[in-house]
């Protein structure tokens, strides 16, 4: 049992001047959490008991899908990140440091590596196999923005677990098991989420799926369709349209454009001198360039131009994602002025890529230093376009792609718009935010090909060993919980992760109160029911009130004014609604309603 | 239930090669542990069992002690440990890192300053003491040697525990209530233990116990006398003998003594040449004056004399503990060459402390400049030596402690022999090994003042805090469970820390004997016996048997021969003694010697 008198715990009453969502601020406030560093936290009691029973049902479940549990260092020597290439690819992303002899090592942001290199020390046949381990483990990123309390910290919880088969069929039941465990695990949570394909990042494999909680303070933009379509916004495909015959259209014309250099700068010019019959030229009939810096794992900096419509902006997001490894950035006046080409609002086509290519190659040049030129999707040949001559004050129109121009390949790196298509037809796409919650990726043999990890075959053949990796935010969860379960007094804990199930307030002065209140605490203790006892003399029955609901276990119970009439009074947290009880009746009562049947 | 058949896990028969000690080699081969890195070890899934085990009764404990649990980071900021010098005086020992930003961190070794804040930030009033708080969480230090696998890491659990008192009194209430949480924790995982006096180096404070496990493997020496007086040696005092009347003595005269820089070759040289008529010469009249480079926190680096008997080395750890927290080692020659008036093998009082200083005095130097002299606690005035004239080839006899030299103090530096008295009168010493599970600190006010943690006392006023730090090796404990529980064949789990309690070995090829032991694991299990049923179908019964053995499980259960006439076998492992049991007392019997009643 707790008692309020001796936990340890001190309310506030105030917002911690640095959380801006609820689910900080309530978690510092009624003392599960305090912020030992930028993204750094300290479990108070209360939180370590929620936390405690998150773990539980995600042990629960790992165990249920076949998965044992193991547990790695956190610390850990660069040598194995090297040999997969993440020790560069995580950039600054990661915390670095040094042993007192000088060997490198990193405090793990995810050990997919080391896994690959345990099995890979134990196991040597497919007969061991197939097999899934998980750890519930300490990891470390250095975010550049740690924000929203634990939603993205810098030293936080994963659930990561691991799969190693033999073959593909076999990886596809060992993700599926995951996937399904996962599916258990949020149902028992009581969290709300939508399964949404994803983008496998620095993570690397061919297939991933992402579990997002909706919610607006998210992070994670994600689309749906009535068809049920479902996707991060990072993941969304783009309908290509089919190519347009170019026979009709006119030879591409080179205009001055004085003082155009924006799209709406433009499209208004375009409409005043140069307009066409059947209707007025818009931002979509304009061929954008946007010019972004890449930087490689190993440093190295290069210029990448965008062509999309100019109807859309590019989204730095899904770019990345597509282009991972390579950090992207727009392009800063220093990367512009070291190529002359790019005239800084007359981009176009024939500056870039290919185009800029052949005519290298035709003056003689030993060294391909073409702008790579990358196309969106919708641009496909036959469509005719306004865009840059690559002079300033000047465009050329009925530039036809195929025809007048190619690209060195397409990319997906326009924005998603609510209303575009879904990629497999099943309707419009609408927009939402949520948190991810638990990501599961079909690895293949990207890490054991890097780290040798190879088992014999049946007829004696050795084989590279297939994997995959599922994540759960454990400690994410926790804050997913409190940010979901609230209302404008405090936290409303589902009962299977409460810190406990019932606070019990002793309101009053008389000692007979708090005897009573006392043999309720201790006969719901005995018959398995969570308590915290609101046991201090010297507190008003409103100042318990205040914290009991703030702190937002399930169930109140309140011991006081009815006593003499042998009842109390049962508060749900969730509706407020209160019931009187008989005395008698309380232990019967509260244990059907929060002891799992 | 476990399943070998599925277990993650492969035995080893061969030693790793890097293991030295019983429990290293033994974990790693019965599969509860591999290396990761120098010192830092993954944990698989029996080892993870055991210390869950272990961590279970360090809560319960700590529960039943009123300490409650809460979870601090191990990424922390540098700042708090600066405020109370730690952050220099760890120097190479721990790990030290900066973030993106360039903020400097370390990964903690131990948390004192930390919980000092978080008190100070929640707490305001003498009502909310006493407080005791503790965690189980991962700690580093970047050991200079690591080794023996799990009893000296650079990666390991802990529980550390803080107390908060107003008073003095509470302290030492907060103290035994934590000494005696210790008792029972020890006495519960079967582990013998000594409670030995301890220094308290730099964690600082007035008093500390530490609790040794006596084993030949151990680091620390500690000594035990009849009449029950015990303490690491680095914490053992010498008795100060009575000063001696000089008035008989005669006066001290240098004498000749080439060739003899030793103290065998002065011995023997003034037996030779300067005999005494009722007794030899033996190093016990020598006074030999040991040179130490101290560097301090800071890295400033200074050289410091120790004066004792000759017949004593003098013992860098002991002396270390007392100078805490200076960093020393033995003079180097480019220490030596610094200070001509050091005369190795002849350096005599003359040139040191006082009497170097008096004369710096005398000739008008600004800057004391004279090398700090610290003498051995038995060399009390009256007493008379032979020792170095500060000119090669010298010596000077019948030199008379305080008539004819002084020095800055003494210090407890030279070794403990067996037999040397004990402190408390009660008898001779006895040296023994050891290694540290457990150690107690009265920290005091250091870190309360150091973090200004101050509560409102009774009456209004302003109070520093007092504190205790209590910690225990979780993982050092797994290891030393192992070390002190094992023979030739392997580990031998004391059932209540046991990875399971019974293996159970099908032995035989029958499809009978498989149905039978599975309906007998199912039995057990339901019962709440831990079963890991060896339910491999092609590995022979030698094999499942030296498996069963190396693992280390308090109870092997065969199901083969017998089952025909309904009976199984089962061994007692720590006896290798087997009993023939009926298939129908299986449960009964073997609930009865596992769960704990």
């Amino acid at each position: 049992m707790l008692r309020m008198s001796t936990l340890f715990l001190r309310t506030l009453r105030e917002d911690p001047a640095d959380a801006e969502v609820a689910s900080h601020k309530l978690l510092v406030r009624a003392g599960y959490i305090r912020r030992a560093a930028p993204g750094i936290y300290t479990w108070l009691p209360l939180g370590l008991r929620v936390l405690a029973k998150v773990e539980a049902i995600v042990r629960e479940e790992m165990a249920a899908a076949g998965a044992q549990e193991v547990h790695f260092p956190a610390l850990l020597p660069k040598e194995p990140y090297e040999a997969t290439g993440r020790w560069d690819e995580y950039g600054d992303g990661i915390f670095r440091l040094k042993d007192r002899k000088g060997g490198d090592y990193l405090l793990a942001p995810t050990h997919e590596e080391v896994f690959t290199l345990l099995v890979k020390d134990l196991y040597s046949s497919y007969k061991d196999l197939p097999l899934s381990i998980y750890q519930i483990q300490t990891k470390y990123r250095d975010e550049a923005r740690p924000r929203a309390g634990l939603l993205r910290g810098r030293e936080f919880i994963m659930k990561d677990a691991y799969s190693f088969d033999v073959s593909d069929a076999g990886l596809h039941a060992s993700y599926q098991a995951q996937r399904d465990a996962y599916v258990r695990i949020f149902d028992r949570l009581g969290l709300e989420y939508v399964i949404v394909a994803a983008t496998s990042g620095a993570m690397g494999g061919s297939k991933s799926e992402e579990f997002l909680s909706p919610t607006d303070v998210g992070e994670d933009t994600y689309v749906r369709s009535p068809g049920g379509y479902a996707a991060n916004v990072e993941a969304v495909t783009t309908p290509t349209p089919t190519p347009i015959d170019w026979t009709d259209a006119p030879a591409a014309h080179v205009e001055d454009t004085p003082d155009a250099p924006t799209i709406a700068t433009l499209v208004d010019y375009a409409n005043a001198h140069h307009p066409r019959g059947d209707r007025a030229w818009t931002a979509a009939d304009t061929l954008k360039n946007v010019v972004l810096a890449a930087t490689s794992p190993a440093g190295d900096r290069s210029l990448i131009v965008v062509g999309l419509p100019g109807d859309r902006d590019a989204d730095l997001g899904r770019l990345a994602a597509t282009l991972a490894p390579l950090a992207l950035e727009p392009a800063t006046e220093e990367d512009m002025a070291k190529r002359p080409e790019l005239v800084k609002g007359y981009i176009g086509p024939g500056a870039l890529g290919p185009q800029a290519r052949a005519e290298h190659v035709s003056r003689g040049d030993d060294v391909d230093t073409a702008v790579t030129y990358l196309l969106d999707p919708r641009i496909v040949d036959g469509t005719r376009w306004i865009t840059g001559a690559n002079e300033a004050g000047r465009h050329v129109f009925d530039l036809v792609a195929g025809r007048d121009f190619v690209a060195d390949g397409t990319v997906e790196g326009a924005n998603v718009r609510d209303g575009d298509p879904a990629p497999d037809g099943s309707g419009p796409l609408e927009l939402a935010r949520g948190v991810e919650i638990g990501h599961i990726f079909q690895l293949g043999r990207k890490y054991a090909a890097a780290l040798d990890l190879k088992v014999l075959d049946e007829s004696g053949r050795q084989q590279v060993v297939t994997m995959g990796s599922y994540g759960i935010g454990v400690t994410r969860v926790v804050a997913l919980l409190a940010e979901l379960n609230h209302d404008e007094l405090g936290i409303v804990w589902p009962v299977h992760v409460a810190p406990y199930h019932v606070h019990l307030v002793a309101a009053g002065k008389d000692e007979a109160v708090f005897t009573a209140a006392n043999e309720l605490a201790t006969g719901l203790e005995a018959a398995g029911v969570e308590v915290c006892f609101d046991d201090r003399p010297k507190v008003s029955p409103g100042v318990k009130f205040k914290d009991a609901e703030l702190i937002g276990a399930p169930y109140i119970l309140v011991v006081g004014r009815g006593l003499g009439d042998g009842v109390v009074e049962l508060k749900t947290r969730a509706t407020g609604l209160s019931d009187e009880i008989p005395v008698a009746d309380v232990v019967r009562r509260i244990s059907s309603l929060v002891i799992e049947q």
